[in-house]
């Protein structure tokens, strides 16, 4: 996890390096956010952290001040929000090793969030960057669920990532850009009508 | 706000008086919504509550420990989630005025969020639970805006809220029922198009 001094550190950083080398991924994803929250492409946000507040001082005069709090055990994921009208949820995860992905990166709550998100109906996916290739990949947990479900191994080998995920091809302003494989892989229906409405009216 | 130690108040409460007086309106909507989930009918989550780490520990051999962090604005509202297939986003708010609800009780950034949610296409509503008079309002955040960018007043009027707002009435397992309204305000003709089905079918 990177706290707020990391900001700081991060645009100092990308004034003197246009490579995301050392950024990390939640950094990458929040300018994604911003970026299509400005355009108003789409209204997703990364959850707080869950943490349980024990003691807060209230000094006078100024601020609350908390002195004593812990981590909790996130029971869902850390975005959602709104995409041409559908809600979405993703997770999303940094991987170091090379050979795989381990589910013990996960926690079982979450796996149980984005499963009920999609019977739900609403649009669930994982974002994982495999760190040592330096790509980022998107998972439908359709796909991941299949796999996950067959409990055969404990973590998704990188040949089945490599298979099964869809590569985000990252820009300047819009380092993880989601939203146009979620165009792909959730509306492509509507952007073929879209696009033949067109070629009728011409 | 209230915080964990409070929620052992509330159960020794719940044990004694089946009232829900003294019980906050968090802790009404988190039951609501627990009630949802376990009826597979909603996943509708309070998102924590957002607070900038300053200083943590990691003692040796246990859980890091935050002991400095502040609270921060909520750029967000607290609760959002899906409902059959639609992205849904509320505030949710105790009022304890009589005349009227104070528009200082709610972030400008928060009314702009909930305004974009419903440009997007999702659905959007305030809860407000008027002490006084102890009942719980939801309100359309189309009817809200209407009074609220016409800015001829700082507060809604209890009679507008009597007028404009939709009652809730509680159930001791689900204290703020509103998924009940939202039937009624969102998906009426769905439900409509249902009971026509069924009786065609008799």
């Amino acid at each position: 996890m990177r706290y707020p001094n990391s900001r700081k550190t991060y645009q100092k950083e990308a004034l003197h390096n246009a490579s995301r080398r050392g950024m990390s991924f939640e950094t990458d994803i929040n300018l994604s956010n911003q970026y299509y929250l400005r355009e108003n492409r789409a209204v997703v946000h990364k959850k707080p952290t869950p943490i349980t507040i024990v003691k807060v001082d209230y000094p006078k005069r100024s601020a609350a001040k908390i002195t004593e709090a812990y981590f909790k055990i996130p029971s869902t994921t850390d975005y959602n929000g709104i995409y041409r009208g559908k809600y979405i949820d993703f997770e999303a995860k940094e991987c170091q090793a090379k050979a795989s992905f381990p589910f013990s990166s996960i926690h079982p709550h979450q796996v149980e969030h984005l499963r009920s998100i999609i019977e739900h109906g609403g649009i669930a996916f994982l974002l994982i960057r495999m760190v040592v290739y330096n790509i980022d990949y998107l998972i439908k947990v359709e796909d991941f669920l299949e796999f996950y479900d067959a409990k055969t191994r404990k973590s998704l080998p990188y040949e089945w990532i490599q298979e099964h995920g869809h590569v985000l091809h990252p820009g300047y302003v819009n380092p993880v850009p989601y939203l146009d494989l979620l165009d792909e892989l959730y509306f492509e229906e509507s952007y073929e009508k879209n696009a033949k409405t067109k070629a009728q009216s011409q």
